[in-house]
């Protein structure tokens, strides 16, 4: 039998035409958005002031299961696609485990994240509809600089509000993204009127990403030929990143693998949502049955902790609800909080599944989460993302099981990224100075709050 | 015809087994290593103090062709090789040339450059010889963060003495040294003799890449079970490095392609001499004449303005004479030269090979380089390190001049890394700040008057 190599890339021929909409497959749809003036379920005119057109209907498009690539995402895509699917024989040697670890390395391109996948197609698509220009929001920086690149490569102007404190502490990643021609304010800021209040109520304030997505929005309503684009979340987001997981799949059938469990860190939902979809697709179909698992921080636990309830999106309350597992978007993560994933909320179709039972949860603390991101970067010579490393956790528990058990198990997790522009958490991990923090049961009753009172629905 | 793909990956099978020793080939040998103490030709016994015993073989070694990769160090190198043989048909569109562009692409590694490439093989044989600690130096960092991985993988304590001054500026560099459990000591500094003359010479002084060796050497020396290990110059790196050449040429045979020019950035020659080898033994051996072209920063200009003589490696004098083309171990670049490559000195072999005619070369201001590596990062989705701009910056002007005389050339040029932590120059060139600057002849007269006076020989 041949060995299993290192790196396995696809050839470009093998390389996935069409995302995958794992909704069409799904036996129950998440609930719909609604529209926070009517209250009913937002249409698709009611989504199209914020988000380009063939976007819009991607969002709303709960029944076509598989989307064309279009030719021109295609060609970007493999400038740095396929990413490799990474064979972790140096990490199972340290563990003298019997299972065998496979990851998804996503972080081999500028961006240094999954993220890209998404943006390319956002830039793409608004510059097809002939848009003028683009607005977003980045906390740690990774959406903000994939975007930034697309939007680059296909010659639309970007403004990214940018979280303030991350806009203070990673002045490489601004000037990263501003290399590639974006526009980077640190938000809150005084160009929209949803900053100037946020400004006005607490001046000091270090922002959130709740609060740069207000802005981003409010600006691309205000803007003619502007529109909003996000890089977590939304259902067109896990469409796009559905590559991650037809590559992954399609890598382990021509090696003769399949999973037995399936491990992605969880944000908003993007690289987990992208990971899992061809195997959620195969457990909703009976077709095979591996454990899928969610991996978040203990001290944002929307999964683990949360509400599975109508909630907005962003901190100014202009966007359509969604029904998710949420912390309540009056929730602030604390401070000493370094390892991304800060969302309050949960992409719609993964809180569905995980309210289903077809998707586990699980939170970590953060020293865990950087003891685990240094020790498979002295095994595997990758740094990875502190996102990343949520994942790369609860798969080295997994294989650490797997030794007690002496079960081969075949687990696969998704690195989305790289950690370069996050040596200030790993110092201070390193240097003993990072804490833990698991928000109390009355913190989260706080955010629980501001959840919306909805006559009728909740 | 089969479109040539964007990113060629060999399959792991058809990876190189055994590295290539250009000298073998060679018509005329370099001049040999003086020993400074008896200025007679060194030996293997000279030299064994400072370098562990099989690297000081390879170093001697001018008559065997190939050696074989050490299983344990092929193993390492499948964690991030082979790299990519990428067409750039992004750059090539937006150039409008009729020219063929390709690049091997070394950064898509934790150290971010090639350095891994010869980091891993020292590690290992420091390893093998049951060695019990390490010492280099780094300037930009990239050969501390590579040597730091290959260390922290086989259990080798490392201390790396870093220029003072990229210490100072580059604090994220030194955290990834030492989440490898490097241990950075920024120099020059008291923990050496040579360190502490200098300081007491110049207590402001930044550092410099020469002194940094001297304290690395002089600390090897005096720690028993301690050897030294440096990441360019050197004819050992050179033939670790040819991993790269063989790589690309192999890549290219199978695409049916054979390179019309090929072009490195040179600062010690480590990437330039492993990338050009196979297609310099073609030139040598009359089997292909391709123009071979080196390039180097005007601030910097060893090739195209130094003089091929006897030089010392190290500012502090105490490492062997080398003969090589030099601008003299007491040159120190300008202070606001950003982009890497401020070697005085250039590898034995190359200098040897260029003095004979067989390599070009050119030397860049660096505001050229950094337009240079913005239009690329663009064009190509990737932000290169200031140092591979050198090589793009000339495969640019090279595509450029084909797209004039309507040549549908062939360029291979070598993409040795990744510009993250490179950003405050990134944003100095952005805001307009950066300058250039040109050493004039008398200042250049100051770095020739501190070589060597040999008598008899120079």
């Amino acid at each position: 039998m041949t060995k299993i190599p290192h790196r396995f890339y696809l050839s470009e021929e093998e390389m996935p035409k069409q995302w995958y909409n794992l909704r069409a497959d799904m036996k129950e749809q998440p609930a719909p958005m609604l529209n926070p003036a009517t209250l009913k379920p937002a249409t698709l005119e009611d989504i199209t002031p914020v988000f380009c057109t063939e976007l819009a209907k991607q969002e709303m498009d709960s029944t076509t299961p598989y989307f064309d690539i279009p030719e021109e995402v295609q060609e970007m895509y493999k400038m740095y696609r396929p990413s490799p699917l990474v064979r972790a024989y140096s990490l199972e040697r340290a563990l003298d485990t019997p299972a065998k670890i496979y990851y998804k390395f996503e972080g081999n391109n500028t961006s240094g994240s999954h993220k890209l996948n998404s943006a390319i197609a956002q830039a793409y698509y608004a510059k097809e509809q002939g848009l003028t220009s683009l607005t977003t929001e980045t906390g740690a920086g990774q959406w903000g600089t994939a975007l930034s690149e697309a939007c680059s490569y296909f010659g639309i102007p970007l403004t990214v509000y940018m979280v303030k404190v991350s806009y203070e502490q990673k002045p490489f990643r601004k000037a990263v993204m501003q290399t590639f021609d974006g526009n980077v304010i640190p938000s809150p800021s005084a160009t929209t009127e949803v900053g100037r209040k946020i400004l006005a109520e607490n001046p000091n304030t270090t922002g959130s990403l709740g609060c740069a997505i207000s802005e981003a929005v409010e600006t691309a309503v205000n803007t003619p030929g502007c529109k909003y684009v996000l890089g977590s979340v939304l259902n067109q987001v896990l469409l796009h990143q559905s590559i991650i997981g037809l590559e992954t799949a399609k890598a382990m059938e021509i090696l003769g693998e399949y999973p037995d469990i399936v491990i992605g860190c969880a944000g908003g939902g993007s690289n987990l949502g992208g990971l899992i979809a061809p195997f959620m697709r195969d457990k909703i179909l009976g077709k095979a049955n591996p454990r899928i698992i969610a991996v978040e921080p203990a001290s944002c636990p929307s999964l683990t902790r949360g509400k599975y309830a109508y909630d907005f999106c962003d901190t100014g309350k202009i966007t359509p609800m969604a029904k998710m597992y949420t912390l309540g978007s009056g929730f602030i993560p604390s401070a000493n909080h370094a390892g991304g994933l800060r969302y309050h909320g949960m992409s719609p179709i993964l809180s569905k599944l995980y309210h289903d039972g077809y998707m586990e949860a699980v939170s970590v603390e953060q020293t865990r989460v950087f003891e685990a991101a240094v020790f498979f970067a002295k095994k595997e010579t990758i740094l990875p993302a502190p996102e990343s490393a949520h994942a790369i956790r609860a798969a080295m528990d997994e294989a650490l099981k797997c030794k007690e058990t002496g079960e081969a198990k075949t687990i696969v997790f998704g690195l989305t990224g790289t950690g370069y522009f996050d040596m200030t958490a790993y110092s201070a991990y390193l240097e003993g100075k990072m804490t833990d923090y698991i928000p109390s049961d009355e913190e989260l009753q706080k955010g629980f709050d501001s959840l919306p009172k909805i006559p009728g629905i909740q």
